[in-house]
């Protein structure tokens, strides 16, 4: 665990689930940091009954002269906050964000004054449900936290943003912001849209009768479609050429089975495959 | 609940997941009746160990004199089985099942002796993964049990049933069996099938290395494709013609999730209703 005064001032913009879930575990990690959280009015007044952050405003400029700035907003939220920062932060300052997809952000990131530096970032927690009162200062335990640095990411840089999230339980995992984004179009993007397809067509289909005979099945398969919807528009707004191979890869197989129905043939072998993979997670 | 005196003898034909609990469900809310089980010795020896049943046998004439038969072998199983039981029952005794489509075994049932009688049934109660060590005592505590008469099948038959799963702590619920295979085709079979075939390509596409980015939401997403692929294939078998328009209507709407990627148009009208429909199930 980094010692208290590596971090005297943690900045972090958006208190959502996850901002929050940060300014929750950053006020137990470092006690006598000073934790500023910026977000609307609405946000700002629980976060501070709820003990969330020690510092709140509605104002960007708050963040100045903080260690760490973390930007915790929707995706394309956050590509216009770094912009806004680059203007605002003097050294030495370190910027990462939360975003779901990396390539947006990174791609874009503007010239940042001399001290000052961006590393991406993906802490892989969530919540069927958003919002600061969803916060869980234990959310980032023992879960991998993509960070997704450059060629030209100062070292240093990668090295703070690895021991804050560190600090907080995680285990910091550097990866490409390519790499990231395809891979998680599978893990994350696709499961996310198919749930919400799958909700919508099953209450469109039987109403509020057909699914008071819902079971368990239904409750797990559908448990992320209760996400809110302004992140997910983000995410395949900045993700949407990965996420389509992953969504051809899925309509392909749900034609699959549908002809294997018509034929009356078994569909055993891609149960077998489906069962076969899903012990390899927990 | 039933009087202990009302149900002396109590058979389970397949000591699964729901055969199972049912056994010891009944063991513990009727603890001087004979509980009998019949399924393989691989799967009786471990029913008796555990007190799952009072008497365990391979053989299906064990059922003669009992007073109330279930079955819960795989659908097209339970078929089979009600066939043979037709010839070999006498009265007074009444047979039902636990399976999850119930026009197969409604309309293939035979004929059978004076005061034998047969009730279809499907308690909406499960869990992600099969077999006798996964059993629960609880596993019917308030969830529905559907029993689904014919216009021919003795209203007593009808009482007999609802009682026994009311003992269990379960809701009978009286349905028709189209309607019943209908809804379920969209509350449970689709979801099924989704979580498969969602399973099977993130499994393929990423491969063990890619699951290591898994969050939540994969995780919960697919949780029953870890469920036994016999009882799905025979699921899918004898209901294809109400699955398939279920099928459709998804592949529908992730086709038109592919045309809003492409075109950049927002999916967050989809989301919220996804959303809207996710609030009103547990």
């Amino acid at each position: 665990v980094t010692p208290d005064d590596d971090f005297q001032r943690i900045a972090i913009v958006g208190l959502g689930l996850i901002g929050g879930s940060i300014a929750f575990a950053a006020r137990r990690t470092f006690p006598s940091a000073v934790i500023i959280g910026v977000d609307v009015d609405d946000v700002i007044v629980p976060a501070r009954q709820l003990g969330a952050v020690t510092h709140g405003s509605t104002e960007l400029e708050i963040v100045k002269g903080a260690d760490l700035v973390i930007l915790a907003a929707p995706v394309r939220e956050n590509v216009r906050l770094l912009a806004r920062l680059a203007t605002l932060l003097e050294a030495p300052t370190v910027i990462t964000d939360t975003g779901s997809t990396k390539r947006a952000i990174v791609e874009q990131q503007p010239r940042l004054a001399d001290g000052v530096a961006f590393v991406g970032g993906h802490p892989l927690a969530g919540a069927a449900r958003g919002g600061i009162e969803a916060s869980r200062v234990d959310l980032f335990e023992r879960r991998a936290w993509v960070l997704t640095p450059t060629a030209a990411t100062p070292p240093a840089a990668v090295d703070c943003v690895s021991s804050f999230v560190r600090a907080l339980g995680a285990q910091p995992l550097v990866l490409d912001a390519s790499a990231h984004d395809r891979v998680l179009a599978y893990t994350s993007h696709l499961p996310q849209l198919t749930a919400s397809a799958l909700m919508h067509v099953v209450g469109q289909s039987v109403g509020d009768a057909g699914l008071r005979l819902a079971g368990g099945g239904l409750a797990d398969t559908t448990r992320v479609a209760a996400s809110p919807s302004r992140i997910w528009t983000d995410i395949c707004a900045t993700n949407a050429d990965e996420i389509l191979p992953a969504l051809d890869g899925l309509i392909d197989v749900l034609q699959r089975i549908r002809r294997d129905l018509v034929e009356d043939r078994s569909i055993e072998p891609l149960f077998e495959s489906a069962q076969r993979w899903r012990g390899r997670i927990k």
